[in-house]
């Protein structure tokens, strides 16, 4: 099958089966100027976007359709799981290259839906146009949540502990290792390069945060611990301390940079596209909600630090002892990197 | 100022004043990981997305920032129009290349806000990238709408007249003259060009056909009218006839054609980028539409033909009374073009 061919509204047909898994509430799905829905009663409408470009965020012959689609739908739900909302309709919407066929186009849409069945997230509209030259992939994912339950960068107050509800690195080292050209040989190596390609969305994990009311403040580590904790730290305006020792790195990570010389916690604080939740909770509840957590999930989270009154401060415990300011150092899209 | 040097979130700070215009059912606006808003209680919330690729849909050294900002959100409004709703907030992702400065991005948020504001749509949140080569936006709105009153492409009846809000072919004449490399040199001239860089969505005639509840089935025209009417012929499985003596042309497109030896009910037919309404209505209810409509609005809406009872069939009555068949001739993003 041919792009050319089957033509813009052929190519709507085709991507539009399976997009509708939870027809409740949807009263308009693809095929009008807009799609209609009806809103939860009594929650808050959640709104996010995400805008994934070829050469930028992916290298079309180093991912496959189907895990191209999943991150860039996984990566809209993490933003949902962040806020402690609902994950509910999906808009995505997709720029083509010519050189771009319609199997890899197929792979990318089933990506997308399986994970969107797995969170029961519609694909409800989106637009579809052709590009002169990057694949361009921009989606919309709307949630909701109780008005008095979501949790924003803003809440965190002195005195809380941070905890997040992942291990922290791996999928900076993951890319590296695409970067390298280096298929996964281990299963080490393999669980670095799916923390990569496969993010899992904490939808769950972020409801459950925001439903226990102790949770002052989340955000999910896109940028890079030391990036995200500092826009909780600017939001909220509290200072940092973190405790390396206590920054939950995998076996797999410490592997990778014993074998590149490379130090665990350096990625840990700078890698970015985690997709954990990182979260300040009052220190009061810190303890049952960790039992209780574990108790939910089967694994813990861990807890890294806690906020204090210094608003702005970052610094970092190192595992010798002795206390540093770290800053922020995730990815930043236009400043010469470091 | 340049983006290097103020950085992703030194840009994320200074294109987010004046995007918050209407507070009121905002709980989080920019800032967080998603924007929150109280939906209209009883409303259907409507979302659209579209997608605008540099070297597709605009070249960047032929459109000022302001007119692509304005274009860019204009065509969101005009769906948000088309399905009857009232728009209520933007979401703007967009994908810098290292060419684009920063005086044409402050252009292209200055259009949007200005269009924005005259509506009353926040822009609440969005992503911000860089891009390999080609400048790209992607804007989400939403609107809301009374559940047993929003306008679809597919509610229209066998012998419902089929009207416009607007004049057709202009933008597709603008279109010429840009690619012609004409400035415009006369007020006609002028009229073509801004119908191209400054389409005005038909928001509050949306609503208004909307409340009529006489208003079967409406689509904005983005594609041109033969392919739009052709959505309504098969969503809605009727039958169209057009009366070419009736489709409103303005007298700028009159001239631009006779200078050029162009048909204007072709460029009327297969145009495109009119962003007016084109609605199918219960023809006992129609005379008074069109008295309350004119009376409303100041300027009438015109009829151009009449919905049949012969799924598919879509024909056209030329000046000389000939009927003839006609197809959807619009713009299709990957067919050959003819």
């Amino acid at each position: 099958v041919n792009l050319k061919d089957i033509g813009e509204f052929g190519f709507i047909e085709r991507i539009s089966a399976g997009c509708l898994i939870r027809p409740e509430g949807v009263v308009q799905a693809i095929g009008d100027d807009a799609a209609a829905t009806v809103p939860p009663a009594g929650e808050v409408l959640l709104v996010t976007c995400d805008l994934l470009v070829e050469r930028v965020h992916f290298l079309r012959d180093a991912v496959s359709g189907v895990d191209l689609g999943h991150k860039a739908l996984a990566v809209n739900l993490s933003d949902i799981a962040a806020m402690g909302g609902t994950a509910r309709d999906a808009y995505v919407s997709i720029a083509i290259p010519e050189s771009c066929g319609m199997e890899y186009l197929e792979a990318i849409y089933r990506g997308m839906k399986t994970l969107a069945a797995e969170f029961a997230v519609n694909i409800l509209g989106g637009d579809t146009t052709s590009s002169a030259r990057d694949l361009v992939l921009a989606i919309t994912v709307t949630g909701s949540a109780p008005a008095d339950r979501i949790l924003r960068r803003s809440g965190a107050k002195p005195g809380d502990a941070i905890g997040v509800t992942g291990v922290l690195g791996d999928s900076r080292a993951g890319l590296r290792q695409i970067l390298d050209g280096r298929l996964p040989a281990t299963p080490a190596e393999n669980a670095l390069y799916q923390a990569h390609v496969r993010p899992r969305p904490h939808l769950a994990e972020g409801r459950w945060l925001a439903g226990t009311g102790a949770v002052h403040a989340a955000i999910d580590v896109s940028d890079g611990l030391s990036s995200d904790i500092g826009h909780i730290s600017r939001a909220s305006g509290v200072g940092i301390r973190l405790e390396a020792s206590r920054i939950p790195v995998s076996d797999a990570l410490i592997d990778h940079c014993r074998q590149r010389g490379l130090d665990p916690l350096a990625q840990a604080l700078a890698g970015g596209e985690d997709y954990v939740l990182l979260f300040c909770a009052a220190p009061d509840a810190i303890d049952r909600l960790a039992k209780a957590f574990a108790d939910e999930f089967g694994r813990p989270f861990t807890i890294i630090g806690h906020t204090t009154a210094t608003a702005g401060r970052m610094e970092i415990r190192d595992p010798d002892g002795r206390v540093r300011p770290f800053a922020a150092r995730g990815w930043d899209h236009f400043r010469r990197q470091p």
